[in-house]
């Protein structure tokens, strides 16, 4: 369907959704953000058919309409990093370095789960995440069937990836090929994939140019962890001689399109690597675990940008960051990029909003379809309520949406066209009974004395 | 009235309040946290009478019982550094160096300000704070009879103080004392007071001295910023030769107790002189304006732990910080410390728990009335729903209030035994009617082409 700028007509068929009432995020041709008040949003066959006035909107017959006095309409947040399943080990391994992390707590956890598992543990991410105003994640992951019924299941739309370690052989990287292939374009087309190596530590040059020819032959884009944190690099340095950039770059995975988690290590001898690069590149920003960790330096934003890199906002896994809550992601994005650059001016509330939407959308390789609200886009939207004394007055609406609204405000969460979460209650998530049923299984999962670990961290 | 002992008897009046089948946060003698579930608080006359098991509080007469499963009741969150009125700016002043916020911004807007604007901009933010669970703040404004009126009407504690500049001459300073004797023991015992000099580069030695020579004689706190950021530090040492802390020091400002907002300029040096002081000193520390600001440093928690100096947990005005949310800076508290310090062990959320309760009832003076839940405290307390889909499983309770636990999941809040908040519905402030008027008032708040300031920023 194109978009369409027919006026009211008793002949029109009626629209599938209006929301009417509302102001609305629009971002203009030169991709900066403004504000339409009294406005309404025309929802036809899961896509955005016109943004015009409340009033305008009035007459239009619709099978459905929302009232929205009082919210603002914004794209749907998009976590552009997550683990989902790991909302099952949310607080279970706390106040701890990287390395006893993984080592100590979660690997070894991980060797414990089952596709049920992972599957509870999905179904919790996506009910909070949905609640959260997240309508689309890019999601890395073991036994990535689960996730992508979940997704099929709960109405999101997501980036998924079978993570992969070159301990597993040949067969982990041709599992995540096949995974990759079956579920391209599922749900309706929510669903898109990417191949997932784990990072560059943990899978090995000759496999990552194995997947970067499989992502080069099957047109599929990569998602993975690269130059984590500081000390990543230096490992990389003193064994290889190159940053775990460089190693992107000889492997050819810089020739695919990728999406590159957290990126912390990356050096300024990176910046011409990831200039040159071969294919989209975006990075992955989820400042929060950073922070937890202790890690010396958060994702160069900045220096990105200068590249014309898309960053996106992300939450890593609730296991690091206790939340999928991409609100507190964008502000502590703003947060902390102005302390990390010594510059108060930078990284205002437009420019986080701006990471939030569009390139977050383009980070996870949906630039063109979802991350703003406009005719031909995809109808992947949310009503966040500006009314609680937290959020007024209102003297500069960005600021109100970055640094003052909170996760819960947002009451109303549409994909495709469809509501899957309404005046705050879920419609497609069962969470007492998903919650009771995980919490069964925590004793199995969490028991680590077997001794075995899915992999071990050692940069 | 002292802690009772008593068992259930037919002839024991009933009890108040009786909340009943949550999960208790509670502190040991040894400042240990804990949490007891399946607990009852029993309440009477504004006094934690007792706390004891839901089955044993079953059979108890009460004139209110709260039900509150899956809840847990701590202590009240205590904002120990704010400047309430401010609500009404949030968002006025955005992504500006300190000095441009307050030259530009702030200070000309407060020469408009009217004893209306300032009664409107508490209410909204005692009605943000109630909803956030904050029951007790301390207060650091002009207009503060404003201030009074609205915490004896909303039913919160608090301690207040005048604000003054030695641009006012002796009269500021008088001023701030006769609000502090008006006032302190109002609203049945809630409201405590404080001399409120601005800072050490807003206010002589001379007035200092004299300030400190009142506290002295009435026995009052005195509450004021210093050492707010290293600019601040740097400054005094090449005027004076002395840093701010050394300034509260040779004015006996340290022989009185002290409330020291921010300290984020607090060097080495000063460990020793803040050790030595002859009054209780104490440090608020509102991390999320340090990241925005693009200071370079946060307040050095942890020395000033090593001092035994209690470190309460703040959030500024609004206008800086774009809310008044406890649970955000708690967060960031511990998030921040540990970046600053390197250690992902340091500033666990048993830690950040023990800063937002009982370091932070201490730090306004209220370590022995508030701060915990125990037998013969005030009945200052908060319901905190951990049921939502982003605050399971639960692993490790503190983990999950600390980390992952939002403002929003208050469900209730309770002050002297007052409910000020039902089930979210806020009982004693009209919202709307508040925001309204507020709006109305907008326009001439902020005229800024007068030229006028209260005061100039420069350190």
């Amino acid at each position: 369907m194109t978009p369409s700028a027919t006026t009211p007509s008793g002949t029109e068929s009626p629209a599938d959704l209006i929301i009417t009432g509302c102001t609305v995020l629009l971002h203009d041709d030169q991709e900066r953000l403004g504000f339409a008040p009294d406005a309404a949003i025309v929802v036809r066959a899961g896509i955005v058919e016109e943004v015009t006035t409340a009033a305008e909107a009035e007459g239009r017959a619709a099978l459905e309409r929302i009232d929205a006095g009082g919210q603002v309409a914004m794209p749907g947040l998009i976590n552009c990093h997550t683990h989902a399943p790991m909302a099952a080990l949310r607080g279970l391994a706390e106040d701890l370095p990287t390395e006893e992390w993984f080592n100590g707590v979660v690997w070894p956890v991980e060797s414990n789960l089952t596709e049920r598992d992972v599957e509870l543990g999905a179904q919790l991410a996506c009910a909070e995440m949905i609640r959260g105003g997240v309508t689309c994640f890019a999601d890395h992951y073991f036994t990535m069937d689960a996730v992508a019924s979940v997704v099929a299941r709960c109405g999101m739309r997501a980036l998924l990836g079978e993570a992969f370690f070159s301990s597993q052989g040949a067969r982990g990287r041709e599992r995540s090929l096949e995974f990759a292939l079956r579920h391209r374009g599922a749900a309706d087309g929510r669903i898109t994939t990417a191949l997932a190596p784990h990072a560059p530590y943990t899978v090995d040059d000759a496999d990552l140019a194995a997947t970067a020819a499989l992502a080069r032959a099957h047109g599929l884009p990569v998602h993975l962890h690269a130059a984590e944190n500081r000390d990543q690099t230096d490992t990389s340095l003193a064994r290889h001689g190159v940053t775990p950039i460089e190693v992107l770059e000889r492997t050819g995975i810089l020739d695919a399109d990728v999406l590159i988690a957290h990126g912390t290590g990356i050096l300024d001898r990176d910046l011409p690597v990831l200039a040159r690069a071969g294919g989209r590149t975006a990075v992955a920003t989820a400042p929060r675990g950073y922070l937890k960790f202790a890690w010396p330096t958060t994702t160069p934003v900045r220096a990105l940008r200068d590249l014309g890199i898309p960053v996106g906002i992300a939450t890593d896994g609730a296991a690091s960051n206790n939340s999928l809550d991409l609100w507190e992601s964008m502000a502590l994005t703003s947060l902390v990029q102005k302390s990390a650059e010594g510059d108060p001016r930078w990284l205002t509330s437009r420019q986080a909003l701006h990471h939030a939407t569009l390139q977050s959308a383009r980070a996870v390789g949906l630039g063109s379809s979802v991350g703003s609200i406009a005719p031909g886009r995809r109808a992947d939207l949310i009503l966040v309520d500006v009314t609680g004394p937290h959020t007024r007055p209102v003297h500069d609406l960005a600021a109100t949406l970055v640094h003052s609204a909170r996760s819960a405000d947002v009451r109303t969460t549409v994909v495709d066209g469809r509501v899957l979460m309404r005046e705050r209650e879920l419609l497609t998530i069962d969470v007492p009974a998903v919650a009771e049923e995980l919490e069964e299984r925590l004793p199995a999962l969490t028991r680590r004395g077997h001794g075995r670990r899915v992999q071990r961290y050692d940069t």
